[in-house]
């Protein structure tokens, strides 16, 4: 941190004591009530009442905890590779972690997003977006597996992604950095930044049926940073609202050069409008490319799909789609209230945070109400659109989330609080002091149009003393607040994987009951399945051996397969001919340079591995799955290359004389 | 399951109804005392008592849980790759993978065992064993972090691993498939197994001061399948005890072909005679092919060896060394008690446990009462081993541990239970139910010489209905249980990542003072470590770019990087400067083809990157660590390949006009 940032924004917001670096509240005790553990158990047996999809952050993946328990129910595996369950790894998976760039193994899911009907969360999907190499991605919470992932070309930093609109007509992404557009000369010197740099707004149309992503429009914008974003309801449904940030335009030190205005804006989208340019024929065509992969459920198998053009709307060309809020100071959360009313911008710089109004935001720009342009673009008179202030809440707002009942709470990281606050009269109801450095928030059904207010949880960034140490490394930390009544109780301290930022919570009833529990064989279309041991087989094509093998408690067939040759490329196809609920198989083979499979119940997944020396290869089932699941094994042997050995597999056939 | 097997078996332990498949103990119900809530709470703040170290089973890793918490503090990654923490993808860390075939991205960590120091607990290490690729690996405790990994010649599926001595001078690795010894010829069919396949036990000796492994000797054995293991302690100090099954030496269709013998075998290794014999020079050398992986924490890279001889002692040509026990049937633990005197054999196919004397082991040895031998090792007649039998306990006993006050507690997979029994008198004293189908289980410090019998927790196999559903994959389920009281308390459920097995627990005091904060920068000897922003450059040597780069709050040096021409590799050197514990700061650059960093405070690590196209490639912190970590970015060039624009970088001197 240099001298000069510090000094500027201590002026600005009248805290000489104020670090960027995260403060320690206060009471470093922690004020837990008596009935804390009674409110936080879930006892042996008893379900939790909530699902709560968190975002692992650089992890990549989608956490599901539990709540009130904190238990981590499961990691969904998404943009990053999982050796645990073959994903990126098995012959069915590699594709849905394709882009445009190849196979990348990695990602960093920032923000999760629940699929909504009429503003309500309807438990039929939640989305994730990547960070890195921007992408969107559709879990199915059916299955609890990643259905689909969809690159996004013209972006970088896909960050404030995937807020949707109230009847999941859109997923919306816009690029954190900016960059020269896909089919411009990106060979530009990084200076020219304000020439050549250019922002982005996507739309990610979804199926009504079927949840099928395709990238149908995108919006050109100027060369800021987004950051995040929520989508109109009730009222301001039609509109999307972004927090931007770096409008200074830097290229370097940010920490510096993007922290110079006393205003960012908040970008309000009129994408109903967007929407009729596009039907109208108005979207430029640009060459592009980009990934769409696809799981298919009935194959159990992922195809991805390099797709070339793109509709493209320059907001600048349209001066009704897009309009600039002045919004203080490097604005993070833009979050928008149940009733579709107001828009709560958090600048994270800032020592305050406004209130937009969403009535008189239309008045403004009705009455072009406006102070000027940017790069071409409206931007309406802060005044103009305004609510109201709310008033030294604490340092360093970053998020707010509601409860339906007319309440505001907003994270503030640097004075690491939660500041419960009213939305019509701006005053303050309530702080509870945060564990280090809260993040961002969640309240079930918080950004939908019917919260379900029982919990709050902070997802803190530093954890440091707060669980047993683990070397210079710690996991992150949550905290579960009871807000059922007036007051703020802290009850559970509980560490997560990978880095939280946006989650979603939902009451368990609208997903439990639709949980899938197999994969019927009948309807397994697995080009390679197996679906029974009379159907097992070992076949050379093309230079390649094909094992078709099935499992069963407590046998693999084939489990004895000679005539492999050195060198040659094997793929097992493993179909789980269990039908039973949680009886998974997995399948590992030694020396394999893979990981392992693990195959639900009904399913078919596929192993790849070269034999890269003669000798005898044990494999075995990886999941633990009967009393004679040490058992489940068997052998492999590869002979020389050109070996006169023939190509043969049994089970059972070569039983032992008892001793 | 065959007709055949189910019907041997049924009549073997007398119980029709019995079924190799987890039974649902009777009652379904959770008998939960009021004050279990209390009991499992650890209020926001507080620190949980004991650390839990647990095999990842699947997932290759290792987690640390505290308790009573069950809260998840950790994942260590060991021998998968974990792109959350650039664990297998960094430069750094790629070594650690190496092995005799490769680079093997994942493996299945089955058991935990953590130091001793005369028997007890000492808090240095835990190692973990790889299952399907033969490795074992040690994890440092002050850093939580894989230290070390070696991997084991003449094995396959290294089951029973990695046990230890009482002053952790052998790990010790029994392969659980025998194979033809590398050096034989290994293309051999499959059916002449009797012949040419073999069972190796390893011993890996363990440096006093820094804990190095090597491997210092193997025993050839005969062709069974080793499943676990415990070394002797006080009295028995110096052997080592194995659970060994198909000793019908069958090769297919194990379920059947090895559940045929009713007794197989405990095999008892005098350990400190094959120490003798090999010091004598009486090892005879072997070719073979094995990676020994070391990673060193002053220049925070890893480093792998290929090595090619280990001395092996073959047990048969000495009569002193191993020696058969008789142990009903298909033995799975192998449990030695705190005083050293009694084994515990759990034959999991069993309707009785018998416990064995170490005392009568060796009078019966001293006496030659034998039966007979096993491919030429003596068998010792069962009745002179045998302390006696625990009768009719539960149906399918699996695994012992101990509270030293006599008891020892038994998990049986089938009858989903567990019991406490009294081991001299062996008589049942409870027995609890678990949910379900209990695989091992863990009382802090049960397997040494001074357990801290507080609590005891269940590692189940199957999870079902015990928490909200998530699809057909559900996390495995733990139970932990208060045994402070003459009645074991069932206090809570928690879920566990990947397959927890063997684990180990122990005071959280042991450990958490002697945790490590930072590594400090003075230390780090990286080669391409920049100890501050002037050490920072880019550089192109021999076609590779080196970019030396440093992180520290909120930006990144150098931030603006040009010159770089499609097709090159480029490599990101980063250094944390930071000093502060839990400010890791993270690096990620969009379209790699690669994971994440995370570099911990004073650690430098390196990011390979390959640009793939022209143009604008922005890079960024990935773990949110000020409030101006969204500012902390940076943007490189790619040009053309041949272009002429120069390598070139800078941090800050295009600071744009402020408008």
């Amino acid at each position: 941190m240099t001298h000069f940032s510090t000094k500027r924004w201590a002026l600005l917001i009248g805290c000489i004591s104020l670090s960027i670096f995260a403060c320690k509240p206060k009471n470093t005790g922690s004020a837990v009530g008596a009935d804390a553990a009674a409110k936080a158990y879930v006892a042996p047996g008893q379900y939790d009442q909530f699902y709560n999809f968190v975002s692992g952050g650089f992890s990549g993946q989608m956490s599901v905890y539990g709540l009130p328990s904190g238990r981590l129910l499961r990691v969904i595996p998404v943009f990053s590779v999982d050796p645990e369950k073959g994903w990126g790894y098995s012959e069915e998976t590699k594709a849905m972690l394709n882009t445009s760039h190849g196979m990348v193994p990695w990602d960093d899911l920032h923000h999760t997003e629940m699929s909504q009907t009429n503003g309500e969360i309807d438990g039929r999907w939640v989305f994730g977006n990547a960070n890195n190499t921007p992408r969107v991605a559709r879990i199915d919470l059916t299955t609890f597996r990643t259905a689909e992932i969809i690159e996004l070309p013209n972006s970088a930093g896909n960050h404030s992604s995937p807020f949707i609109t109230e009847n999941t007509e859109y997923v919306v992404a816009g690029t954190r950095f900016s960059v020269p557009p896909d089919d411009a000369n990106g060979d530009v010197a990084i200076d020219t930044y304000k020439d050549n740099f250019k922002g982005t707004i996507s739309f990610i149309s979804v199926d009504k049926n079927d949840g099928k992503m395709d990238l149908a429009f995108q919006i050109q914008c100027p060369g800021v940073n987004f950051d995040l974003s929520h989508a109109g309801k009730g009222k301001s449904n039609g509109w999307f609202f972004f927090s931007c940030y770096n409008t200074e335009k830097a290229s370097t030190l940010l920490e510096v050069n993007a922290s110079q205005r006393d205003k960012d804006f908040i970008m309000a989208v009129n994408w109903k409008k967007a929407e009729e340019y596009i039907k109208a024929g108005k979207g430029r065509k640009q060459a592009v490319k980009y990934a769409s992969n696809r799981y298919d459920e009935k194959t159990h198998t992922a195809t991805s799909q390099i797709k070339t053009e793109v509709l493209v709307l320059d907001a600048k060309n349209f001066k009704d789609i897009c309009y600039f809020i002045p919004c203080p100071k490097s604005p993070h959360g833009c979050d928008v209230d149940p009733t579709g009313e107001y828009i709560v911008g958090s600048g994270k710089l800032a020592a305050l945070v406004p209130v937009f109004s969403f009535d008189k935001i239309q008045n403004a720009i009705a009455a072009k109400d406006f102070i000027g342009e940017f790069d071409g673009l409206p931007v309406i008179k802060y005044e103009s659109a305004l609510h109201g202030e709310l008033q030294k809440p604490g340092l360093g707002p970053l998020h707010t989330e509601f409860d339906g009942k007319g309440n505001a709470y907003t994270s503030f990281f640097v004075s690491s609080e939660v500041v419960k606050w009213n939305i019509k009269d701006l005053k303050v109801l309530d702080r509870a002091a945060t564990y280090y450095s809260i993040g961002h928030l969640t309240i079930p059904g918080g950004d939908s149009k019917k919260p379900d207010p029982k919990y709050l949880i902070a997802y803190n960034k530093i954890t440091k003393d707060r669980y047993l140490p683990t070397g210079p490394e710690l996991s992150q930390s949550a905290q579960l607040f009871d807000i059922s009544g007036d007051k703020m109780q802290l009850i559970l301290d509980f560490p997560t994987i990978g880095e939280p930022h946006y989650a979603q919570a939902v009451r368990a009833d609208l997903i439990k009951d639709k949980s899938l529990k197999i994969f019927k064989i009948d309807d397994n279309q697995h080009p390679y399945v197996a679906k029974g041991e009379g159907a097992t087989k070992v076949v050379r094509e093309n230079g390649k051996v094909h094992v078709y093998m099935t499992t069963i408690r407590s046998h693999l067939a084939p489990d004895n397969i000679e005539g492999i040759q050195q060198g040659e490329e094997v793929y097992f196809h493993i179909t789980n001919l269990e039908q039973d609920w949680d009886v998974p198989h997995g399948f590992a083979i030694k020396g394999a340079n893979n990981a392992e499979l693990l195959i639900m119940p009904g399913e078919t997944q596929t192993l790849k591995w070269v034999a890269d020396r003669v000798g005898i290869y044990p494999f075995y089932c990886t999941d633990f799955c009967s009393a004679l699941h040490q058992e489940m094994s068997g052998y492999l042997r590869v002979s020389p290359k050109g070996s006169a050995v023939p190509l043969r597999f049994s089970t059972g056939k070569t039983a032992p004389a008892t001793k």
